[in-house]
């Protein structure tokens, strides 16, 4: 069939064959296929969608357009987390430790941050010298000597993902769902895990804004990863309020190792500012050593998860890995400014709009507009209050980090627009719910 | 705004602002906008539409990518016509002539013919040396002189509509209402005319198979051209069944030669086969004529048209017109060979699948599948039943010309697929009507 041909047959709503997705795709990766039928196939499918056939059929495809990294000479259960994004969502610093300390490997290809939503690279790379850039041959090594080790997507690893990511970003077509899914599990899979946790991110920071298209996304991931075989778990939490104390590279390394040290961060209203982050890393941490077997329940898992962190055997692991891959934790940088934005009113919080956090945290130059913007390890920004805290007008809400004045200025600006104070207590029904709901089955 | 945030605007469905439009267009023209951007957004299109609004906008921005030809030398009123296209549709070679021979002027640049659609210059250049791709100068100076000229699409016209209609044909993006619109109007407004008469086919060989898709058709070129000052006549006619006794560029000149002799061919039912090509030529005729304004009402253009026809006028513009462009009408060429397709029951003609007929003369290069292919100019087939007519087993239904007898095989046996033959006469109702309706009003 030519390649006109299966995009009139998708355009019009008709499934496509697996044979039609591998030869499309794989053209397009391969080159006798040009970018032009690439992107209007793929508008067509943000239209007309992929039925679960296709999109497995098209997870495949990108699977096998590059290698699976032989992981048979690690001698366990290997498990990896996925997240899809958010505002200060930093668990995979704390929960790669906490679950190899636990005896499960943790293999660990990570992406780097775009838009209002990080990336565990860019975290890492904010440690003097780290190397998210290891050969593959490294990374099972240290993966095997460690239990976990981080690092980059190469080009070994689903090249037509790559080329089609990268499509999508500058055509409109990065909004869909079998295309989403078919990019984060193929990837995955290709790590050569065993087993998976998802976290499916709901609310005003997260791809998904509700908690129902949360779980349309998860069950769709899920679906692909258990008919690849592999153990898949989805946990739905909410983005509907930053993740822990910071948001920004170097202070969300800064923040997980404080976690690891044991410290909290207790602040203006007597709560513990790293216990979501904590909580969050423990939950999946015990969901990952659950799926490999070796606990009889999920309570036994979230002890022995609990033990690793607070015994300090996660961060002996963490201190390893940096080791490992040249990073040296003790140079991590920090910035000479910050700036203070304070509550104009008295009440409660109750509502935070997070993408524009994020957006705000662009300003600063804490992540990326655009794939090739310079990041600035050291800015950020840091939260004082949380849904439902009590504020007082002249309280500091955030404190924005960074070494550039201006920019701190015109992000501070943004970052007031960003909350909703209310005059009375938010009722039961609308406080904050870290974790939502845990699938097991599609 | 970056051209992807205008592609993620049109794909929300929201509307498209005349700069908006205007500078992704000649963007993409001069090539600082790519391809792949490009058909991401005509796939948009494809589903979201344009509103009358974004398509005299995209029209626009089409026209004046290129030229409009000057026709202020020609003194007097300039009129064309527009077929939406079908099999054995060769009116416009009798209407130039028939109108010119009139005192109108009919400045007309053709297209090529693709898929089961016939294409005027293909039917012209099956006259030994008549040459299409005359200068516009030369364009201009014989449609003063002869009172007609027709030419091929020049490089300097609608280059924008040029370089998007090829991108349209390999991503499965032709089909769209208001791009089919920007691109006729666009090219028909570039001629300079004052006026033209749009032929808006239905039916199983037409692009819009229902009338009222057809009307829809029509209404939308008729808003443009009139949002333009142009005068528009739409009519809406039936491609239920093959116009005229053939289909095939040599044949179907032959049959227009054939009709401007005031011949006829009396088939096997009395009928002339000639009839429906003559009066569909005389009608638009009028249509063209009345628009000029030189007549009181469209019986007298239609007197005026019939007599050019019938004193031998029309022919002779015709012969002046060839020599003009350099064809030998005396040298048209024949087929070699003729194969029959004989019906296999009695009764009476129901239906014809007309596209089918059409894709079986692309069978045997009377057209073009692809926009490459090479057309024999002889080949064709010739139709001696119409909807309606009585058929005994073993009559003649088709005759096929052509040079190559395996071509005619295999031709035959798709075009014995092509009809349906019903036991009892029609009903009145479902009796075939040529001209279903003229619209003079959006």
């Amino acid at each position: 069939m030519l390649p006109a041909e299966i995009i009139k047959k998708k355009r019009n709503g008709q499934e496509l064959s697996e044979k039609e997705i591998n030869d499309f795709i794989l053209g397009y990766t391969q080159g006798s296929i040009p970018d032009y039928q690439m992107s209007a196939l793929l508008m067509a499918i943000y239209f007309k969608g992929m039925t679960t056939q296709e999109t497995l059929s098209l997870t495949k495809t990108m699977l096998h357009s590059g290698i699976v990294v032989d992981t048979s000479s690690i001698p366990g259960f290997k498990v990896d987390k996925h997240s899809t994004g958010g505002v200060g969502d930093k668990t995979s610093l704390i929960l790669g430790p906490v679950v190899a300390a636990c005896g499960v490997y943790v293999p660990m290809i990570s992406g780097r941050g775009l838009g209002h939503t990080g990336g565990t690279l860019d975290k890492l790379e904010s440690i003097p010298g780290f190397n998210t850039q290891q050969s593959l041959e490294k990374f099972i090594s240290i993966t095997q000597e460690i239990g976990t080790c981080f690092i980059g997507q190469t080009k070994d690893i689903c090249p037509a993902d790559k080329k089609i990511y990268a499509l999508r970003d500058v055509t409109a077509t990065v909004e869909s769902l079998p295309l989403i899914c078919a990019s984060i599990m193929s990837k995955k899979i290709a790590e050569g895990i065993d087993g998976l946790v998802l976290d499916v991110k709901f609310g005003s920071g997260a791809f998904m804004k509700t908690t129902q298209d949360a779980i349309t996304l998860a069950k769709n991931l899920m679906a692909i990863g258990q008919g690849y075989g592999k153990k898949v778990v989805a946990m739905i939490t909410s983005m509907e309020q930053p993740l822990g104390r910071f948001a920004g590279n170097a202070l969300e390394v800064f923040e997980c190792v404080e976690i690891m040290k044991g410290r909290q961060f207790i602040g203006a209203d007597g709560v513990d500012l790293y216990e979501d982050t904590r909580e969050l890393s423990l939950r999946l941490s015990a969901e990952m050593i659950h799926l490999s077997g070796k606990t009889k329940n999920l309570d036994e898992a979230y002890k022995l998860a609990s033990d690793a962190l607070s015994s300090g055997r996660a961060l002996k692991v963490f201190e390893n890995m940096c080791g490992k891959q040249s990073g040296n934790l003790s140079l991590l940088p920090q910035a000479q400014f910050k700036h203070e934005v304070r509550a104009l009113s008295s009440g409660y919080m109750s509502s935070m709009q997070v993408e524009k956090i994020g957006v705000a945290g662009l300003e600063l130059k804490a992540g990326r507009a655009k794939t090739d913007d310079i990041i600035d390890p050291v800015s950020g920004v840091e939260f004082h209050k949380k849904i439902g805290h009590a504020v007082k007008s002249g309280d500091v809400i955030y404190t924005l980090h960074g070494n550039d004045k201006s920019l701190l200025e015109k992000a501070a600006e943004l970052l007031q627009k960003t909350y909703e104070i209310s005059a009375t207590p938010l009722p039961t029904e609308k406080q904050h719910t870290l974790i939502k709901e845990v699938f097991y089955k599609v």
